[in-house]
């Protein structure tokens, strides 16, 4: 035959955007590499410059990228980090997204509404990502939504051993801050083989138009209970289901969720809550102004190198999080 | 200018697959056209032929069929049927899918698993839709996987209205069947004025593995429940919903869902039912075995018609459900 | 360089559809491997399910599906599989498709028809398929559909050699079954240097408007006649050919052809005709109703497990029937 | 409502590119529609430079371009055109190409070759082309190359009109110039009324390797015979074809095809052929070379033209053939 | 015919972002139509919520944004307004970028740089986007990132006609203020017949490293130089060849760019600089920091609402510009 | 784990179209491989039929085609192999594109033109190329055309290492042939730390409309001038300038440009000219009847040659140019 023959070789390389470098790393401080020296700026008008300062050609390329605040920069730097990555000849784009941002727009709640969680997908794709590995999506569905293989990884884990080593069984309740989520607290139950209750919010018929309960359902009096959410996001929802809770004779409430987005009037909802510890994973940076002593930040990142691992020497995934789930 | 100029117009044709003929007529009829004359049938090895009888250059078409039973064989003759209206120069190509099949297949439950739903959206695309009109979607999500406009209808108004014509409004208490279809049992609550109650499934602690409880969350003694779902398919989860009601004291049980799948086990399980009536709509035709006085079918035709009416004639498909929900 | 560098591997896994696993086995056994556990079955609507039970992580997968009937079900089985490689990081996808339903809807013969055969590529596009295996197209036009390499294997060396080694070669003659296929003959003819004969089915002049006679073009009296077809499906036009040529003084008619469809009638016919044996690959299974002592299945499974090889190994397909045809 | 709203207009163009000027002229005429001036013509490096001298704003463009020597310059000054109606935001883009190129390299006749009629059909695509309207295709299949729309229009209602009024009927049979293209040939006994022949071109086995036979099946002598094909390229076969009719005891041969490449040493075959008349449509400019007494050239721009208007006015192109064929 | 049949209509409705609500009350008002009343705002971790008052359902929708501070959300939230638009059934999806963000990345100045110009225009067409309307691109070439038809509007008639107006035309010098922006100097000087001069920055052969020095190639002695820019960034570059005019005897300096960006240090660069005036159009609102009173601003308002009306109404854009440049 | 696993192995293959094979030779020799052995020739009326004679399957497949006259028969007989090797199972496709046909239409200068530089790299996507290695761009924004990696070569070492090694440093002076290539000499003159003049041609105010004149921009006077620019065309622009460097006192001058397209008159004008040297690369072949003493063509093979190592390789070709530039 004509031409030239030799053996296959394959390399990963490790990069982050400046959304959230701590957790890059430490993902990479688990895999015993170092992230590629990265150039990014912002021009004087807010344009982004970004430029690899070795060669990624052939390069399996997994790339982190936190959607925190300002969440647009951060998704344009992902994009552009992406758009260089390709035109630099990488062999694949695997795009690591602890926080995935615009999941919450899902659906057309009404008519004339985007469906933004999509359309980042779409432009994830459009740039040139080949794969995208995430954490606890808002919802399961938004997998579907990227025209390629989704790499969904689950903090409960993490989360419940934490709780398990901390909490008397024979006392905790699990429980859900409102209707839309029992089936997550559905999840933390089974795995805890604890109890559930629901807090309940809803309009209160006998009084006038806006007003809402928070009613209690399942007991809670003199139990430890453990909230859980997939996020907490300026701590409305989850401090009045607390509230509830202790109302009811709660002896202690303690709030997990998997991301800690904790914008705007969060930082004194927590800090005025009666909640007692509020769980958080380090999907995404804490803000300074949240900086609380009863805030404990788990770390996700020996399951994220354990998933770029995997995904690097073709391993399975699924064995990650399928003997815990 | 060089050229001929003329006056622009628009015509819009009705089409039907052999799925659901009865709705279509309906819609026909609401829309006081008559379906576009089609050849469509199977040779001997089961290959579907279709061709449409009538030109249909420059035409927005509208192609119904429901996802019932045998599955898919309908959807591939719907995929051929938009094939052939785009070859013969539609100008568009609205496809009506009152259910949409494989809805439930939204997600990887597990590893290595499709996620059909959008798999059946992609198909759809490329075959030539440019629109879903549908109709209580099993997750809202799925309008997200269609590359391109989704009219999103509900059947809830032309539901409760029957509901609401009907009961004792007094006595009436809305209940899930279980924890993850709370939000749709909210909002019929919230339309309907009514109180809420929950029908939990969960593993008994205290016995063996595979055991589950029926716990129903709330209070149902001496009311008038109605289990309320987007489809019964096999009619199990509804009609354990049932007993465990009665089991608590309610003093009738209403069952309404917008999809009576209606497959399987389900002609049993209905007839031995305690439940009083179960309404369903003609989004699928129901099974002849599953022909029983105790079900209740309610007509989506004139929604179906008007939403076409509005696609057709650039009006608003949002109001036709804002005002309702 | 930053980053990890390992040597290169590949693997092959080979997987099975429902619709002929007979064949699948065949051909895994004879490249030493196991098929690939996989679930996958029906719900109770029909909607099918399906799930690989070992990681396909960056894995060459082959997966074999023959268009038998019920065909619609098989096809969307196919399409739902390759989604499932797809979401499962499969590095490529070979689909195996023995006989390629629809092939023969292969253009418009009327207006408003499809092009079915154009539309199943692109189905298979787009839930994922990067390579098409296939096996005696009924046109090969139908190559081109699909955008991506395509493999076409012929039967021609393998049905030829039997026939070889079966029939007098002084007294063979090829036989076309009509005018549309004469070119499948002259190959045969070419491969067995044996004399061309045509059976020409046309309108009688004489006689009243949809009549039709069997003309026999060349010289078949006494001699022993192989008809051949890419495929015999219902078997009206084989037989009808058939009896023209033992009108004609043939001695002994054998039929043989790729693809043994053998939908509707085709039982009764060949039971009932005077062909002395038919000859098919093991492209379809063979129905149970038409199992008949005269059928002779030749298995292209040697065939198709070199194919697969020669595409793993980055060999030459070509070289596989150049030599021969 | 917020906006401005006016009654739709659209408006038809006509470009042509410069293969085949006069076609597009006699089109023109037919529709009493000007061309639309336009700018083409080669830099000194051969680069094609195009500009429309109208704005072709919002109108339906329809863009003649015949495959005619030189043959990858028109065609590339097609995609060109196309590109700029794109770009100058043409509504919708038609192209008429009276004759395909490269549509006879519609399959891998061996290993490692072009599929060049998908290819085109890509390129053409990929220019921004919305629909082709084209003529008697080598091979049917190639309709479902292209993805959208394709007008197959067919000279035989042209050409066997002429046939009819110039041969007596009695005496008339048609002719296929080998087995290939017995279909086309089938279509014109059919229309004609007229008994049908074959010439078959294979292998003598008693002589040499290289060495074919042409054989006439059917009876020609005495009979007055039209030779049909789709093309005539160098005019080898059809010439051979007719020397054996003549050896055969014709007592005329005519010979009829759409399109006449005639291409190389065709001019020289036609001149020396014992063929009384050799009739073509004017789907591609007759060379200067190949002008002759006995060359008969039938008009398609009728034909061409009313496709156009049913196209733009959405009427039915499959009406024009239908009662034809 | 089935079906029914009307004229047709078309609507144009118009809407703007948040980056320059300004501009976009100047055309709506120059078209005589409102603004559809939309609903923006972000959430409080950053992500922004869209909705449109109105149903968009069929209509040519015009959406203006310009690409301003801060820039990644002004792009963001024009992507997720398009994205609503398609959802929503606009019939086609017009936007209008007055000033377009990331043109200066048009290139790979160096290995493993993104191309962010083409990345922008792939992410428009991704969301929805059909048409582009922009104003004075960097580099022309940006046309051709969009798969579409681009607009392309020109400031300078704007521009020199209030310069004529200002300027005795004797004494006008054009000046390009570097060697790559000779060519839009050029068109200045063809275009008010005024002499030429270059700013030639360029490496101090006889000095270190970094240094360069400011060459005036050409005669500006006693000249009113019109220093002439697509954009003005930081104002580095202007104000350093402003300072070179003076120093080479410049009687006067003013600057006329079409978009002041104005970023960074540009604020006090201005203010400080003795250049007499700046005039820029408002393609970018003007940042309140550098309000001074030698800076003009001409509205583009006029020539972006005739660019519309023509595209709305299928006239040519071209004839806005052609007679003027 | 089920299936069969190897180490993997790549394979680098070379191909050349007919357009400049004395190039691809150079190139294999360089790389120390043979072009892979491949019919390409025309048919009778001008299509072009190809075929490799090697199995490609699998191969890292690296084709050479010079877009030189006649350049649609090249461009197109390139598309044709693309889609041969694609079809035949390539790994991956690399068009080498010395010089790039239809660089210069890279914008619509007036209205209703094409892009035809973006079209060209549409349709070597379309075709199925995944990576363009080319030279010296007209436009370095014509990179952002193709979607895929760029890999962008200079031939600015090449050519200035010549100069440097034959012209007195001291004399030496860089000049641009018209205003808008200052860029390109700006180069020249920081590589070579010599002196920059520029010729522009404008209009003569004091004259007549059309008539133009040439400026020399800064000091010639004795200098020994090189003219340089990307490519050489008919020559007019390069000859006129040279003239107005001798007519404004210039010692000498030299042309230096990658492309040597030298086409219609520009034998004659070189020939005629007092330039006394001009120095090309072998990008293009020089056209016989412009081979003249004067003329120095330069090899690019060597830089070509270790480009395609790279890619091959996965090193930086970044580095191949970074350190000279």
């Amino acid at each position: 035959m004509t031409g030239i023959k030799t053996t296959g070789e394959k390399k990963m390389m490790l990069f982050s955007g400046r959304a959230h470098p701590e957790l890059a790393k430490e993902v990479a401080a688990e895999l015993g590499v170092a992230l590629v020296p990265t150039t990014a700026r912002e021009f004087a008008n807010g344009e982004i410059y970004v430029r690899f300062q070795e060669s990624v050609r052939g390069a399996d390329c997994f790339l982190i990228q936190s959607h925190t605040a300002p969440i647009n920069t951060w998704i344009m730097e992902q994009l552009i980090m992406i758009d260089a990555l390709k035109r630099a000849s990488a062999r694949s784009i695997s795009v690591i997204i602890p926080f995935y941002g615009y999941a919450r727009q899902d659906k057309k709640h009404r008519g004339r509404e985007p469906i933004s969680a999509r359309l980042m997908a779409d432009l994830l794709k459009t740039a040139g990502a080949h794969r995208i590995i995430t954490m606890d999506l808002h919802a399961d569905q938004v997998q579907g939504y990227f025209d390629g293989p989704v790499d969904h990884l689950f903090a409960l884990p993490v989360l419940t051993d934490y709780i398990a080593g901390r909490v008397d069984h024979a006392k905790l309740t699990v429980v859900s801050p409102d209707a839309g989520r029992v089936r997550v607290a559905d999840r933390w139950a089974d795995k805890l083989g604890a109890p559930l209750a629901i807090v309940h919010k809803r309009r209160d018929p006998d009084v006038a138009n806006q007003v809402t309960v928070h009613e209690v359902v399942g007991d809670v009096n003199g139990r430890v209970c453990v909230l859980v959410d997939d996020m907490i996001d300026t701590g409305g929802t989850i401090c009045a289901a607390a509230d509830a809770l202790f109302a009811n004779g709660a002896e202690d409430v303690i709030v997990a969720a998997t991301h800690g987005v904790l914008s705007g009037p969060a930082a004194d909802r927590l800090k005025n809550s009666k909640v007692s510890e509020f769980i958080f994973t380090n999907s995404l940076p804490t803000p300074s102004e949240v900086e609380l002593d009863k805030i404990t930040v788990l770390s996700m990142a020996p399951t994220i190198a354990r998933a770029v691992r995997e995904v690097f020497e073709d391993g399975s995934v699924t064995s990650l999080f399928e003997g815990n789930a």
